[in-house]
Order: structure tokens, then C-alpha cells, then sequence
């Protein structure tokens, strides 16, 4: 997971017999994208076309569907430009520059700690990100790597009419289903097209991915190019302690309960189960990674050479006076804070977060009036003084999310935000005062009903109009889901200033420092952690051992109706039983390599040395949902769609010759020519 | 929890300075009773009077309930001793004689291990009970105390007929349902009066507890009487760790699940509700209760004092070369018992176990194939040569399960069975041999509804049928839920084997060694590991300090008015908002005490220094639950009904006068004479 440019070119060479040109590497960086807030994706024709997962567009065909075209289950295929569909509220980015702001940073929260620490830093992000976002079209992003040991500016290219192009069925996408999520061997053609457009025509590129003409073998190199989320392999034992007893361990009860809620919901009728499946599918596939890494950090022997490489580094660092008075003092302070946050996490998980709250409940209909209120209280402040997600780098993203068009789930936002209540109800207890502020008198449901049914933040224009009203508008509101969000801003902004004061800047500063001690001692020689920013990963395509039996890297077409049962989620679509005689049952349909990848990873581009696309990750193995710790090349694999049967599929199944053309010039150019 | 012939009566008077005697100790100890599986009660009348808490007597009103009468939920009131109507598959037993038979156990295991050591211990455990359980009526156990340091036979008194009474309805028997639950403090009248027969008769006995004339203040001496089912305090820091680690944590993600399924399930209608809504209940309690015990086992101080407990005697084990070669390996092995236990652990709770399968789901015809399937092969064998639940001493208990009454709620059944069969199939993965085996190509929904549908143990004759039927009945039955058992009898008794010879043996051993050694090393200083065997508790009054705060040990009647809001859980029924006036709201409703309890306690009697009934255990609060490691005195509370609510509410808000007589001789006497 190198940046792009801080990539160890020796080493590399020395291990896989290959340098990167500058003009290649600047190709794929630039044909790489970030698609949809957390997934990856590129450019794979001079038109735009964009290749990503089919669950990396989850949101987009939700949002397209109706009771009557449901496009997370059904094909789409837009068999003319005419046909493709907007994604309200998707954007797709594409990194255009990098440049190193450490020393502005430093310099701009010199000697300075607490409160003032962050304030001072979080000011100074926003002054440089502004000054980078000055045209439209721009986005820009402070990145801290290697926890502070470096910062620097990312600047994107950002497309914001993003179109749908093509969809398969969610039982070929995701053939297997949760049962074969994060295992191998595995059939799933988990992909969407998409494109992009500008001032309402395709953008033309000539910065895409041409398909492979020779498809890929055993050993051959692979490099893939992303935006990993995160990892967290740099952390302090103690830090680690909390993940592994507290955060992910509350994370998987709230998910398991949660998990529970929707499967059953999703059986009160059809379209009960329409609406709710694209949320069961997030949660089955959170559970899993998170107790994947929740596992990875349970095993004995993993945990020890954690604790033995940070008492590696803190004898180092202890054994040298220069390096003991600058970073001795680093992990104690960072084991305190963490004890703080221990203390702060279940109030402030309800009070002031959202994606973390035990019920693992978003409600729109929250998150859009908390949005509002403080929008209107942020926004006339000066650029550098607001909450950070709310500076001017910001508020182009941040419109596009509260005014995405698409329609709203009344019964099931209600029945969520019900469960969501009764969580907080019994997970701060009944006499909390927060709680008694929530709820008063009412039950769970009955207040959930309230808040929701008839609220004016159904509509985009209701929402504009909140929006462009400010403070005044806000205040006058007779919208209860507003009201209640005005009523606990405080209660939120209180203690989201204790985590600022007292966790976020000790961790962040020690973190810093225990960065520098790290380069002090053993040089830049390792890559920082994942931090949702562009990655290259080089790695080599190959099976794994497991309990003494050697895993194929690759999985065939055929093998996909081997194993189909006809019933969810074993069943095949009808478009591929129909059309099984005319498939070349030979074909690789999936892949593992020993890239090291982590989530956010979906919908990158697998490459070859000639810089063409080879595959499209989709998932890990299993054992990969450790590498949020730590990557073992023996047992972590990526998983990958192959070129080959995308072809094929969009060529024999699905007679998609718009785009097959598109991809290869030609349907046959790309016909399996190298069997694995 | 003291057995009751084990008292330190030396060190209870210089404590709580009252030595009770020979004939106080024995009127206690038979008018205490074990109800219904795993619950606590007394007798209350001389006529057979039995009072034990509303959450103990689930099971029953479940049966007894149609669509029109749900008595989960409403009042159930006999007015006359005709209209008492029988709980079907209940038992009562009474504790009559406590024997020692340590000796004979050890002869018959000495110098044995492994395999031979458990046979031998299972023959000759079930010789003795079978000796002992000669007449109908009778009941006998072998009980190991102190992991094996004493093993005692306890013969019962067994009461196969037993009838409702009373229950209140469960809005105030469970008022504050899950928020409120295992806190304090509480408003509930957790009860349930039930009565004993023989012969058709009610039971006449003079073994029976007295409501108390005056009633309880703070600071009073308290003894409580019952059946703690399971205490862990003795084990070894390699058993804490693997219940923190692994049992503890599975069991929680497993009921959290189940739970969010139960919820949403209970939403489909009414009538969906009110067959789910026990089981929910349950499920909710289980889940409350074993988040304490991993919340107190995930505290770093209290572990440390466990290990430093570990350590002490580890290391005076060490420091005498006598005990050292005697007990000195006791540890390690352990460890390494359990070490393998954690690699078979999930195999066997699907393949042979039931209670603890991730899916917590228990399906009453699964179990009662396997029970079938069993019995045919067990019943034909020699008493000493088959597994345990089919020895002599055990059918008795056993027919009555298998053949109690009780509407069947299909649809229930087939959405938890079918919910199983999808946590099987992901948990041990879609292409284990046994989830091969079990689901074949069906969906878990079809697979459980064939199995269920029309099934012929939905009937108590088709079950009896079979029972008679032995071996060739099963082999011929076409059920496919007997075919299902009988296609899985190999691997369960295959795993079973493997766990019976490689870990229970080795951990039964090797704590009877932990246990002499602690015998030799402090004497028998604290008392024994709760079993399900009858204990005697002594404590005080009080409440606890909590955030600087000083918890009152009372609540008052009119607290639970202040508390209302009308939506479930905080309704009150109608009975008692009609009859608002008429109670006395200083009546002391709840109270808690230092007693030291643990589940098994719920419906135990509190009784006062003169022997006499003065409350009703149904509750611990959140602190009580980390007793199951390790009584804190300062923090555990038990939470009772006061004797006085019970009589005010049966005399002023239902009449029930009938049982108030019975109870006090006049509805008068037992009012409140001593303000708390």
C-alpha cells in the first residue's frame, strides 16, 4: 500500500524484477479512481467508462429503484447512452496532485498541546485546503501519514453527474452470498459500470485501462491501485487492547442484534424485504470483517508480535538519551487517553457520533437535521474557526449527501429509528438524562413515528430550504426531527469538545512522535498505514496453503454451476441458465493474489506489467480481515473478478455488445488466450 | 451459598451473631423448594401453597395460553381450588436427605484416566442414584462440590402434579421489562402462586413458611434458601480466559442476533407476538445477564485478582515438595484440556450439543427426535453403561418433558428452525460435511419446513408411540425429523466421545486435585461453587453506594406510579391504575440485600431470624452479575419482592382473599407494622 510517491523503487525491483517508468505510474494513478465515498474504481475507456464493484454501487441503484424495477436484484443495462441512469449523489474522484505540507503544520501547532493543539492544526488544514480548492471541480485533502510523521496535500479532480451504465443481478454479483463472503474459492461477478459525465457529455480520457489482451497466470505480478480505508498497523499495544476488549467486541454486538432485526424485517412482505436488503447486505459484510480482525487480535501468538515489535521500538528508543527525552514519554500519554476514551466512547457514541452508535443505526432523517443545525450554525463562522466537516473544502461533498435525490423508505426508516431508540434506551439506561431528553414519555415507536412521518426533510427542497434559511429558518422550524436535533446539539458539542480537548490531540501528537522515533530508528521501511488515500500494491498471483491443502488461485465459469443449488443465495440468474451451453465453462471467472489490500480496496483495478486491466477486486479471504493489524503474505489474499469473464459475461450472457466493444475494440480480442 | 449440612456455624454467629438450630435449619430446608427445572421456591400454606416468582413459571402459563387467554401477559386468578388448572411437564422437588459418597466415587475411579476415568465415574455416579431412587417419588443426585473435593447424594421428594394459581399479569410481574431488569431500583411483583398435589389432593404438610407478622427493616438479618444453578469462582485462569475469550463472547453474539430476530419476528401480528414473547423474554435475560459476567471478567483489576488468587496457591503448592508432586501438574493440564476444548468447541455445540449453538435457537422437535433416538438405544443397554440423562434415576424427568401437553406454535417453530439451519450452515461454512449433510441442496426455509410440517411429534401420542416403539419404531419411522436425528446419532456420538475422553476427564480430575490442594493448603475456608444444589445465604439488608450515591435498600408502592408512562414496559395493568387509591403507596414493593445469589435463586424466600417468610427473590442488580466469578459484598445486591406488597396486592388490588387467608390466616396481619 505505497503512495504513489514514496514508492521504494529498489526494493521493488530487487523483489519482482520490475521498475515502474514515471509515465506508467502516472497512467495508472491517474486512471485510478475513488468512486461513491469509500470504494475504488478507473477509467476503462477514453469515454469515461468506469468499472467498479456491483457493491460499491449498492447506494446508487437503491436510490434508482422502485417497488417495481428493484435494480439491487435485477439486471441494468442501459443499451444506449440515452438510457444511462444519473446516481443521485455519487461523485467519482480522480487524484491530480500530491504535495508535502508537513512543515506548514508543524510549524502552525509548534509548542502547542490540548484544545489549542487541535484547534491549531485543524485550522491550519482548512487554510490549506481551501487555498488548494479555489476552482470548481476541485476537491482537496490534508492526509496525515505514518500517524503524523508526514502531511500531505491531495489534490482530486472531482465528477459529480455520475451515470449508471450496467448491472448484472445481485445472484451472480454476489453468488454465495453472505455464507461465501471473504472465502475462496469463489463465482461472482461482482461489478458495475458506470460513467462519468461533464457539462452533460461522457468526459473523454486518455487516461483508462485498456483490457488485457493476454489474460493473467499463476505468478504473473499484479499491481493494484486504490484507496485502502484503513489499517491500524502502527498502533500502541494499548490502543490495540481497547480495539480487541471494547470497540470492535461492542461493534459486533450491536451489528449481530442489528443483523437479527433486518433478516427478520426483511420477511414482513416483498417489499419490506426490497428495502431493507441493501442495509442487511452492509451489516452481514461489516459483522464479518469486523470479526474477522476482532479474531485476528483474539489470537495469542498474533497479539505477542504485536507487543514484541512495539518493546523493540520503545528499548530503542529507552536505550538512547536523545531519543528517550524526545519520544519516551509518547505511549504512556497515548494509554492514558485511551483509558479517557474508554470512559467517554458509549456516551459520545450517542450523543455526538453516528456510525459508531451501538444500534449501528443511521437514520437519514437524523443525520439530516443534525446536518442542518449545525450547518447553520457553522457556516457564517470564519472558514478555519468551524468544525472541520463543515470548512469550505468541505460543503461541496457535504451538499451533494443532504440534497441526493432518491426515494425515501418511510415504514422502514420509522422501524429503524425505533430499534434505534429502544438501543439507546437501554444502553444508557432509562434514567440518563440524555435519554429522558430523547424520549420523555413516549415509547420508542411512537416517538420514531413522530419524528418522521410528515417531516419536511423528505423533500430536497425542503431540505434546500432549511439549508439556504440558516439560523433563522432552523429556529423557527416546526419539524420535531429538527427540534430534537436543536435540543441535543448542545449535549453533543459538549462532549465532542472533551474528546477534542482531551483524547483526539494527545493521540494525535504522540502518535507524531512515536512516528519520528520509528523513521529515527529504522528509516522510512515500511508504508503508512491505510488512510483512504490513492495506493499501489504490488503482489503476485497464487493460491494459499490452509490445514495442509495447497487453493487454486483461480476459480472457473463452470465451477459457478457446480456449486449453484437454485436457492438463495446458491441460485443462478436466469439470464446465465439460459445461456450456460454458449459459455466456455474454462474461462477464469475469479482470482486470489497476495496484494495487500483492506476495505475501500473494492473496485480497484488489478494491472499487469504492461499496465493493463487484468482483474477487478472484489473481496479478501478470510484471513486477509487481519491484515487491518498486520499483512501475512502466507494467508492473506485479495480476491478478484477476471478480465476474461467479464468479457465473456457481458459478450455471451448478457449480449451487452455496447460495452464489451467499448472495453476491447473487440469482443473476440479478449477471449481467453492464456489458461491459467 | 453454604449446603446445608456444611455450615461454619462458629463463624456465622461471630458474624451475624445468631446461630440457628438443628430444627430452624431443617423446617427451612424442606419447606424450600426446586421448581420447575431450574427456578427456586417454598411452600407458603399447609396446603401446598407455592409461591415462586412469574419469570419461573413462563414455561407454564405458555402452555396453558390460547390465542384468546394469554396468560404470559394477562392476570390468571383461580378463585376456587377447581379452577386451579395443572402446568404441564412441572415438577417440584423437596430436598429430604444429604449422604456422602465421596469415598465410593474415589474407590471406583482410582488410578484411572481418560475414557476409563468418566465411565467409570458415570457407572458408578449412576449405580448410586439408582439404588437410591428405589420408590416412585423419589429423585436422587449425585452432587459434586468443590469440583470434586466432596461428592454428596441428595435425595428428593419429587411432585409431578402441579397446578396454577395465581400470576399476575406481566406488566407488573416484569414492570420496566428489559431496561429495568437486573437494576435497581424496581417496582415488580414477580410472582407466581402455584400448588402442589398428590393423589389429586392438594399436599398436606407442615413444612411450610409463615408470613412474617413484622416486617423487614434495614440492617435486618436476611437468610435466603435455594438453588443457585452455576457459579465459576473456583476455576482456573486458563478456564477464566476461555470463557472471557471465547465462550462468553460467542454466547453474546449468538443471543444478540437471535434477539434482533425475536424482536422483528414478534412484529409480524399479534398472534406472532404472543408465541414469541417467552422466548424473547429469555433471551433478553440470558444475554443482560452473561454481558455482566464477560463485562466483570473483562475488568483488568478484578482478573488480577483472580490470578493473584491462582498464584498464591500455585505457589505454596510449589513450595512444598509433598503437594507439589501431588498436585502440581494439576494446572497445565487444564490448560491444555481446555486449549482443546476451544478447537472442538463449535463443532460440538451443532453436532452434539444443544443449549449452546451459536444460533441459541432450541427447537423442541430436534430435541425430542434426539431424544427418541437416544432412549431406542440407550433403554435397551445396562443401567451403568449409558450416557448419563438415560440412566434410571433420570427417565422419570425425562418421560415428563418428553410428553408434556402444550400447544404447538408451527410457524414459530419453522422461522427459529429455519433461522438455525442458516447460523449452521455460515458458522461451520457451506461445504462442511455436516451442513452438507443436514441441508443437502434445500434453503434452511424449506429443509425446516418439511421437517416440521405434519411431523409426527407434534402429537404427545406420536411421541409416545415412538418411545414405546424402541429401536424398530424409529428405524421405520417415514418422520423426517427422526430420520434427520438418526442420519446425525453417528457424529454426535463420535464428538461426544472425543470430548468425554480427551477434556471433561482430564478438567474433572485435575479440579478434584485443585480442590484437596486448597482443602490442604487454607481448609475448607469458603464454601462451594454453586451446582443447583440447595445453599442457605446470609446477609443483611442494605442498600449500596453507587457513583458517590447511596442506593436506598427500599422502594416504596407509589414509586412504581411516579415511574409509569403508560407505554409498555412502563404500563401499569388496569388492575392496579383502578385501584390506585386504595393501596397504601408507603408499602415497601422491593428491596435489596448483600445476600450472596446467583440464577437458580429466582423465587427463593427470604426469611427473617425467626424463620419466616418476609420476601421473594427475583432479581440481581448489574453488579450481582460478575458474581458469578467472585462475590463483591461491597457492590452485589439481591433484589426481593417485599412480603408486604405480595398482600397488599392480592388483598387490595386483585381480592384474591382466597390466598391472602391462606397465607396469613387474615389479610390484616401481614399489613405493613414496620415502616422501612
Amino acid at each position: 500500500m505505497w503512495p504513489f510517491n514514496h514508492l521504494p523503487r529498489a526494493e521493488l525491483k530487487r523483489k519482482y524484477g520490475f521498475e515502474p517508468s514515471d509515465s506508467w505510474l502516472a497512467h495508472l494513478r491517474r486512471s485510478s479512481l475513488r468512486v461513491g465515498g469509500g470504494c475504488s474504481g478507473s477509467f476503462v475507456s477514453s469515454s469515461g467508462l468506469t468499472l467498479t464493484n456491483h457493491h460499491c454501487a449498492q447506494e446508487c441503484l437503491s436510490r434508482l429503484s422502485t417497488p417495481q424495477h428493484d435494480y439491487t436484484q435485477k439486471l441494468f443495462y442501459a443499451k444506449t447512452a440515452a438510457e444511462e441512469r444519473v446516481c443521485p449523489g455519487y461523485e467519482i474522484l480522480q487524484l491530480s496532485e500530491i504535495s508535502d505540507v508537513t512543515a506548514r503544520l508543524q510549524k502552525a501547532t509548534h509548542g502547542l498541546a490540548g484544545e489549542a493543539f487541535h484547534t491549531a492544526m485543524r485550522a491550519e488544514s482548512a487554510r490549506i485546503e481551501k487555498e488548494c480548492a479555489q476552482a470548481v471541480g476541485i476537491k482537496c485533502d490534508v492526509v496525515s501519514l505514518y500517524h503524523g510523521g508526514l502531511y500531505e496535500l491531495y489534490q482530486y479532480h472531482r465528477y459529480e453527474d455520475v451515470r449508471l451504465v450496467f448491472a448484472p443481478e445481485a445472484e451472480i454479483a454476489f453468488f454465495g452470498g453472505d455464507p461465501d463472503n471473504f472465502n475462496f474459492p469463489r463465482y461472482d461477478l461482482d461489478l458495475t459500470f458506470l460513467r462519468a459525465y461533464e457539462q452533460g457529455r461522457p468526459v473523454q480520457t486518455s487516461d483508462y485501462l485498456s483490457f488485457a489482451h493476454v489474460g493473467l497466470k499463476a505468478n504473473d505480478i499484479t499491481f493494484v491501485s486504490g484507496n485502502p480505508g484503513s489499517t491500524s498497523r502502527l498502533l500502541t499495544i494499548a490502543q490495540f487492547e481497547y480495539l480487541r476488549d471494547h470497540q470492535l467486541f461492542e461493534a459486533l454486538l450491536g451489528l449481530a442484534r442489528y443483523r437479527g432485526f433486518l433478516t427478520e424485517y426483511g420477511k414482513r412482505d416483498p417489499e419490506a424485504k426490497r428495502v431493507s436488503s441493501s442495509e442487511l447486505f452492509w451489516v452481514e459484510n461489516v459483522f464479518k470483517a469486523i470479526r474477522g480482525e476482532q479474531q485476528a487480535l483474539s489470537d495469542k501468538a498474533f497479539f505477542e508480535g504485536l507487543r514484541a515489535r512495539e518493546r523493540d521500538l520503545r528499548s530503542r528508543v529507552a536505550a538512547d538519551p536523545v531519543l528517550k527525552s524526545k519520544y519516551g514519554g509518547a505511549w504512556a500519554a497515548i494509554e492514558k487517553a485511551q483509558a479517557r476514551q474508554a470512559e467517554l466512547a458509549k456516551e459520545y457514541s450517542w450523543i455526538e457520533g453516528s456510525d459508531s452508535r451501538p444500534s449501528r443505526v443511521i437514520s437519514p432523517f437524523l443525520v439530516w437535521a443534525r446536518q442542518l443545525v449545525r450547518a447553520a450554525e457553522e457556516r457564517p463562522k470564519k472558514n478555519e474557526d468551524r468544525l472541520e466537516e463543515y470548512a469550505d473544502a468541505q460543503l461541496p461533498s457535504l451538499e451533494q449527501r443532504l440534497f441526493a435525490q432518491g426515494p425515501i423508505k418511510i415504514q422502514f426508516e420509522i422501524a429503524k429509528l425505533a430499534y434505534d431508540l429502544g438501543v439507546l434506551r437501554e444502553d444508557l439506561g432509562v434514567d440518563h438524562p440524555f435519554v429522558e431528553k430523547v424520549l420523555g414519555k413516549s415509547s420508542p415507536l411512537e416517538l420514531a413515528t413522530a419524528l418522521i412521518k410528515g417531516s419536511s426533510l423528505q423533500s430536497v427542497a425542503g431540505r434546500k430550504r432549511l439549508f439556504a434559511g440558516g439560523k433563522a429558518a432552523i429556529a423557527a422550524s416546526k419539524d420535531r426531527m429538527i427540534q430534537l436535533a436543536l435540543a441535543i446539539e448542545p449535549d453533543a458539542r459538549a462532549i465532542r469538545a472533551r474528546v477534542e480537548e482531551e483524547i483526539e490531540p494527545v493521540i494525535t501528537k504522540n502518535a507524531e512522535l512515536i512516528a519520528h522515533a520509528r523513521f529515527d530508528v529504522y528509516g522510512m521501511n515500511s508504508y503508512p498505514d491505510a488512510t483512504g488515500s490513492p495506493r499501489l500494491s504490488f503482489g503476485t498471483v497464487r493460491g494459499w496453503r490452509e490445514n495442509g491443502k495447497l487453493n487454486s488461485a483461480f476459480t472457473k465459469l463452470g465451477g459457478a454451476f457446480e456449486r449453484a443449488t437454485g436457492r438463495d443465495p446458491f441460485a443462478l440468474p436466469r439470464t446465465w441458465t439460459e445461456k450456460e451451453e454458449r459459455l466456455d465453462k474454462e474461462t477464469p471467472f475469479n482470482f486470489v493474489t497476495d496484494n495487500d489490500i483492506t476495505g475501500g480496496n473494492s473496485g480497484s483495478p488489478v494491472v499487469n506489467r504492461e499496465g493493463e486491466f487484468v482483474g477487478l477486486v472484489f473481496d479478501g479471504n478470510i484471513h486477509s480481515l487481519g491484515g487491518a493489524f498486520g499483512f501475512d503474505m502466507a494467508q492473506n489474499r485479495m480476491v478478484a473478478v477476471d478480465a476474461r469473464a467479464i468479457v465473456q459475461a457481458l459478450d455471451k450472457v448478457y449480449g451487452a455488445d455496447r460495452i464489451a466493444l467499448e472495453l476491447t475494440g473487440s469482443a473476440e480480442l479478449a477471449a481467453p488466450s492464456t489458461k491459467p
